[in-house]
């Protein structure tokens, strides 16, 4: 793909965020078992997807490519922390005894195998509550921020993707299917649930992303076009490799979603169509950005492609 | 005390408050197992304490006295409800089978109770992440609030005084406490947990009206005060209750913390002391009100005297 080096873009971002992000930890006093906790499940090694995407979006909108900020100047650095701090608190919820009972997470025990399990109900609310203050008050953690205004739209687009009407219905929805024998298999009901459960956190990031570089409505319409397709691509992806992907890659076991009877994209439509329909949202996604200077969307493109091709 | 009704008052904002959250919630779309769970915990008839304290705080403090604003239009409604949302979040996470494993709360079963686990774990995750929203875009929801930067400051309060440095290291210390065998009871240990449990959202609830007021820093100092003696002697009054209290009145067991072989201050310091010391705290929690014009300070005043002779 042109000159852009991915891995490159990847692996720089990727150590720019946990540098934040521990800094954030840091700044939290002393170590204790709580912040032990919480940096047990933050730090153990994600993808750092979100928080890559809402970077990714705010560059594609700035004016000012000629003069780049270095990312660790980013506006939207603060959003991009915040995002990958409520997906870590929604993943140490979700792997709780009382939800998904999960013992790996990222390669390592998960959090409330590591400590216990108040320890991880809390440690949960702890990096969500947290998430709120650094957006609120980002001034001695980061040295580049949005004003006023756009950090309080910032608060309500995650507020609103995490809650009642996004990721939290979505887990209960996913929890109900799982549970009740009278769940209907359907693509509409899948698609709903992860719409809710992990869409709208991706949808949230670009937005945040184009919301701290002031985007117009434009912008943002396609981002968020951008953000579903892709959203959704990557839950398929995550389906597909349930089925046939390698264990070491992925820090999980394969096959787990065929032992837990789980309603997935490849038991309702079949691998080779799961296939097919990821691949076209993946194009689909990538059109939504024609609007942009091609050389602002080159990192939202691969991130795309490497949504559809990952190993893990 | 005076003309002041406070039985009027208290009822009259209790009733507002309520009224309020009911149409948070009913702003949530239809009614659902998430939203049944919520609202079982947020509309079982609570104090309303810190809304209360909130909204008070914001009438100490405004200019305007001449002419007052219709309690359901105080600017401190919208932070008056998230800090209600937030506190029920915090009681349906203590009550779970992990942490305090409580079965009655408010004189109803328990969230896990009434419904499950998981459900109660994501109906306080929800309120949670939906406290901030309304902050942040209390739009369609109050008829009145703050301009932005007011806001984004009220979210920077509630959720540094219920974060890691707050509410949930209060709880985590009182869950060490209860369960290592190697606490020594000491009346350090015991106001350090309280000031952190319950003392932080007590104070960021007069903080949070303060600033829906404008308040300048004098003001602010002077409340922070009278809100850390009095969620202090809020504390000992529950603890002294608990030893004599009427069970019907408090809507739990008395002599719990007895048989939970909890810290208290009437174990720490006896009774009679644990009386003294509420009432001293409560006296210096109202002189701390001096400065403010007397008449605008009947409703706190008021609070602190009821926090004192509370039977339940």
């Amino acid at each position: 793909m042109n000159d852009f080096d991915f891995k490159a873009y990847l692996k720089t971002r990727q150590a720019l965020v946990n540098r934040r992000l521990q800094a954030i930890l840091a700044a939290l006093g002393p170590q204790r078992e709580l912040i032990r906790a919480m940096t047990h499940s933050l730090m153990s090694g994600g993808k750092r997807l979100r928080p890559i995407l809402c970077l990714a979006a705010c560059d594609a909108c700035s004016r000012d490519m000629s003069e780049p900020r270095l990312p660790d100047q980013s506006l939207a650095m603060p959003a991009a922390c915040a995002l990958e701090m409520i997906h870590t608190y929604s993943l140490i919820h979700d792997d709780l005894p009382a939800m998904d009972n999960d013992n790996l997470r990222r390669g390592v025990p998960t959090c409330h195998r590591a400590f216990n399990e108040s320890t991880a109900i809390l440690a949960g609310d702890g990096l969500l509550t947290h998430a709120f203050y650094i957006l609120a008050q980002p001034e001695s953690l980061f040295p580049a921020f949005p004003d006023p205004q756009i950090r309080l739209e910032t608060v309500a687009i995650l507020s609103d993707a995490a809650g009642v009407n996004g990721m939290v219905e979505g887990q209960i929805l996913d929890m109900i299917a799982q549970s009740s024998s009278e769940t209907v298999p359907s693509l509409e009901l899948l698609t709903r649930i992860h719409a809710l459960k992990t869409g709208r956190m991706i949808r949230a990031s670009v937005l945040a992303g184009a919301v701290s570089a002031k985007a117009d409505q434009t912008m943002r319409d396609r981002l968020i076009v951008y953000a579903e397709k892709t959203g959704l691509a990557f839950q398929i992806v995550d389906d597909i490799l349930d089925v046939e992907g390698d264990p070491k890659v992925m820090g999980k076991t394969a096959g787990s979603d065929l032992d837990n009877h789980k309603m997935t994209f490849p038991s309702i439509m079949g691998l080779g169509s799961s296939k097919k329909y990821a691949h076209n949202l993946i194009q689909e996604a990538v059109q939504a950005l024609d609007l942009f200077e091609p050389k602002k969307t080159l990192a939202l493109k691969a991130i795309a492609e490497y949504i559809l091709c990952r190993k893990g």
